[in-house]
Parts: structure tokens; sequence; C-alpha cells
């Protein structure tokens, strides 16, 4: 199977973009076809033998050939005409920015290419806390409580410490924690430097937090291992960074089945129908046994490939059963309709 | 102002999208320009003055131009290279997919075109109306109580009569009320017919229905008059149809001005952040003097024109103020500090 990896992105998550993509080489078997997106929203085809990070550091993937997207491919200036990039299927691992908020999804589907990764809807609800706390909701599943404010909102805040999140950034950017009334003001403009509205959640220090990756496939759920995560009070973005990287297999949770079949159970309720076509993960947090959803990763790092057994056979799975439009007739039948009545 | 006017799309509503741009020759100003989206996902440049609903139905529209959307403008093949469509902002009139479900909003923001219309998350959430729901209770504001099915469910109902709705579609399509329990498997084989998810409401009989349009013009609030909508038992497509060419001015609903202030407090927790860009209309429901929402239309049928004492001087107000994203600068800080602690 030919995979195209589209990667980068305008986006705070651009850099993690590249490091998630260049991982995919060492965990999947299939050919692999690397497609980067620019901070000018070019893209750019990267042959897969000489992708490295500092190819992107340095600016030298300006040499490579520029792609145009159209209907239903990528295509590069040739000697006569064009060229088309012949792949089967695109891996969409731009996060954040462009990948993770729908733009891409969208470019995909407005093009009929056939692409693995969260549809539009999937994306609102999961790269904006804010809209991922009311979908939870919406799905029956728990979320530690959160009060919302946006840049014209007057903050009080009575309780501390409390962590403060803006709404539309992943990995830990714009986040702190705020043990108290002093530390409050500097923190809020920290965190609406990067975002209109933010949401403030009471801190809980050394709560339990479970990931869980997985995707529907024929209509069953194909889980990963349930991985407790490595702790600090909380990740930061250099600490995430590294992760994204990651293809060594992670520790199973230790868990009873109980708990775990809590947290599937959880992850299926929001993976819902409105992730199909993409695998993500999900991380939760647990007290007194009860399973709270922190955050959707949908195009999560270095695809969480790590917590499956066999990376390889999920994602070509998928490929299978990605979610199709259905098809929709333009009749006219209104118009005739009006245009009889009116006797023209 | 030029104002380019976008409609068509694949999209159930893609007449009503015709009737509703044409309907802006009447109520704007400005000097505008057509830009049609058609089944094929091509981009035609509509004159202004023979613009007609019969150029579509009858295909005479391919006669005309066809446009190229690429960074910050449309542009058109001419004699030598290429030539540019002139227009100061791009009016998104393209209800139903593709306007309103973030595709075309992503196309904008992609190609850094200044748009008026819902951006993507808004579009999730008012296309959506399991999102629209879950996304209301996150903005304090009361909904009529729901159940939500996906195509897997096992749907039991004991309560009637009940309406069923597909979730993503607009302007009554595939909505059935159900008196009893011999009438659900149709209805709900009519609704699954158009969507994977549905949601049943209790039907509540005259329930009285009003209907508030507005921006956000430099942070503060523009509100059009509130209108209390033609009654049915619910309004069928044809209906609804006739409506989005209209252009006569409403009749103000006969409500005490306690009721107006929440109606319009509800309109302005749901606009929030999230619309900024966007004109919009809400549709409410009120029973017992509670606000409820029922729907967002983010892009309203004509805009909602003849609910503003001045509609254009409303829509280029808001052009003046549409939102602008952050700039985010790539720097590769830390692609650079992984290859330092590599020793690359």
């Amino acid at each position: 199977m030919k995979i195209a990896i589209v990667f980068g992105g305008i986006s705070f998550e651009h850099e993690i973009s590249i490091v998630s993509a260049i991982a995919m080489k060492d965990v999947l078997k299939e050919e692999l076809i690397y497609i980067f997106l620019d901070e000018n929203r070019d893209f750019y085809h990267i042959p897969t033998d000489v992708i490295t990070s500092k190819l992107f550091s340095t600016g030298t993937y300006k040499k490579n050939d520029i792609l145009t997207l159209k209907k239903g491919t990528f295509s590069k200036k040739a000697m006569f005409g064009e060229k088309n990039v012949d792949f089967d299927v695109v891996l969409n691992l731009t996060h954040g920015g462009d990948g993770e908020d729908g733009v891409l999804a969208s470019l995909f589907e407005f093009n009929n290419i056939k692409f693995i990764g969260p549809r539009v809807e999937a994306c609102s609800v999961s790269s904006n806390k804010f809209l991922t706390k009311g979908y939870a909701n919406s799905c029956d599943v728990e979320v530690i409580d959160y009060k919302y404010f946006n840049k014209n909102d007057n903050v009080q805040i009575d309780n501390f410490p409390v962590i403060i999140k803006p709404t539309r950034l992943g990995s830990s950017i714009g986040v702190s924690i705020v043990k108290n009334q002093g530390e409050l003001q500097y923190a809020l403009d920290v965190a609406f430097e990067f975002d209109t509205d933010i949401i403030v959640e009471p801190f809980i220090q050394g709560i339990k937090e479970y990931n869980l990756a997985g995707c529907k496939i024929n209509n069953e759920f194909v889980f990963s291992i349930i991985e407790e995560p490595a702790k600090a009070d909380f990740l930061d973005f250099d600490k995430k960074y590294l992760d994204f990287s990651r293809t060594s297999k992670a520790m199973v949770a230790d868990i009873d089945e109980e708990l775990q079949n809590k947290i599937k159970q959880s992850f299926a309720k929001i993976y819902n129908t409105t992730f199909e076509g993409a695998l993500i993960r999900c991380d939760f947090f647990v007290v007194d046994d009860v399973v709270y959803l922190n955050e959707i990763n949908p195009i999560p790092g270095s695809m969480s490939n790590y917590l499956f057994e066999d990376f390889n056979k999920v994602l070509t799975s998928l490929t299978a059963c990605l979610p199709v439009k259905n098809k929709i007739n333009i009749t006219y039948e209104y118009v005739n309709k009006i245009q009889a009545s009116k006797g023209k």
C-alpha cells in the first residue's frame, strides 16, 4: 500500500508533526510518500530516503518539488504538463492547526482525496477544549469540572490551585498551573495571548492518567493497550515534544479489568460515529474509579504506534473502511417548480 | 465595496443557495460578484446582470468562466496568463453542505481569503444538531430534551408524538413527526437514509417560535427584530424554500420586553466568540417563558435580510471587523534543540 503522509502546517505543533512523520518510517512497512505543508501553505514532495528534521529547519526542503492539490490527487510540474503523485491513501499527520482544526480534512473532502484522519466535526470537538467538554457531556462521558471564559469576561477564581488552558492549543502551550490569586493575572495574560477563550479546571495533584488509542474497523473497535503515561506535574511542551518521536513499546497500565472496560466504554462513546476514519488517542483521568475524559487527540503523536501490537496492520485495515459521504443529486426540482409557479 | 457571493455547493440546499444569492441583488447596494460552486466542485464567475435561477437548472452557467481558488483570490484564464477576480470580501452564501459544514470556511482560511460567514467550529456546532445540543448546554442555553441515536443503536421510543431529525441536514430534510409506534420504523428509515445519526425530540404542538438574527460588530451585538415566523405543524422543504427568497420586511413578534431580552441574551451566549465573522439567525422556542434554542442558522436564508432595518449597513460594517488568526511563527527551535541534544 502507498501511504502519502501529509505533515507540517501552520501550527504551534508544526515541528512535532515533522518528528511524528519521520517516526513513521520505523513503524510502517508500507511504501511512504512524504508531503510537507510549509509555513507559506505550499506543499512539497520530500523523497522518503532523504527525510530528516534538519531538512526543514534549514529550509533545504524548498529544493524539492512543489505539489498542487487538485481533484483526487496531488500533482507536480513535469517536463510535459503535470505528473500526479501516486498513492492509495493520505495519512493526515499534521498536528494542531491545519491538521486538527478541520482545514486539511476540508481540503481533502473538497478534492475527493481518501484520507485517514479526523473529519471536520471530529476536529472541532477535539481541537477546542470547550467544545470537547460539551461533546463529552452529550456522549455521557464525565469531564473534570471547569469554567469557561472568553476574552471579554471578567475572570473570577476563588479556589486554588487551578489549571488554566487556552481552548484551542495542544501540547500544553499557554497552559499554567496557578497556585494562588497572586499568580492568576500572569497566567491569564499568557493564556489569552494564545487564544480568545480559556477554560479553568481545578488542579488535582497526582491524578491518575491513562491513555487509550483505537479506531473502528468494520464497525468493531480496535483498541491499543492502556498506558499509564510518565508523570510530571503536567507535561510541558518540551517533554511532550520528545514523546512525539516515540516508536518503542509502552508499558501496560496496571489496572483491573473492570477499570479497563470502563475506559474502553468511555473511548467508544467518544469515538461514536464522529471519529470514523481516524485513529485517535483519548487521555483519561481516573478519580475514585470514575473515568473522566481529559482530552481527545484526533491525530496523536506518532499515531500512538507504540501502544499497538501490530500498528501497521491496524492502519492498513482502517484504510479499507474509511467513511464515504452519501452522494447528493442536484436535480433543480425546486428551481423548476418555482419557475413553473411564476409562469416563466 | 465589492462583495463576492459564493453560493451553490454539493448540498441538499444547493438550490436554495441559488435563490438566496439572487435575492441579494435586491437588498445589497454594493457591487456584487457572483461565484457559483457547481456539483462538480468547479467555481464559475456568473455575471451579475444575467444571473437567474434558470441559468443553473439548464446548465447554461457552464458557458461562463471557470475560476481557480488560489492564495488570496480567485483567478480566471486570460489572453495572457491569468486574471484575478477583484473583490474586497467574500460572502459565503452556500447553505448546507460545503458552506455550513466547514469546507468552504477551511478553503478560505487556507487561502487567506477574507470572508463573511461561520468559521469551522461555528459550522460544526450548528450544522450537526447533536453537537448543537451539547454546545447550547455548554453555553448555558436551554434546549428541548432529546435522545440521540446512531445507525448502530437499537432505537426505543415510548412516548409519542416525537419529531425525528437527521443530525446533519437542514431545511427539514428527512424530518418526520411520529404520532405512534406504528409510524416509527418508516420515519427512522427515512432519517437514516440521509444520515448516520438522528435525534428524537418530543413534538410539542403549537410551540411558540421566535427568530432572531444578528452579529457582533466592534464587540457589540447588532440584533435584528425578533420575528414570529408563520406557523405550520412544521415547515417542510417546499415551504422553507420559498422563504429563502424573501426580501420583504417581516412583522415584529408581539412579545414583552422581558422576553425579548431573554431571547437576545440567549442569542449572545450562543454567538459567543464562536460565531465571530458571521451573521447568523437563531431560532428559539418559548415554553412558559423559558427560552430554548431550536437551531442555529450560521448562513440564514437570504441572510435574514428582511429582519434588519438597514441590512446593507450591517453587512458592510461586519466586513470591517472580521476575525483574524494570530500569526504563528515557525522557528524550528525544538527541532534544533533535539538535533543539538543528539549531537548532530
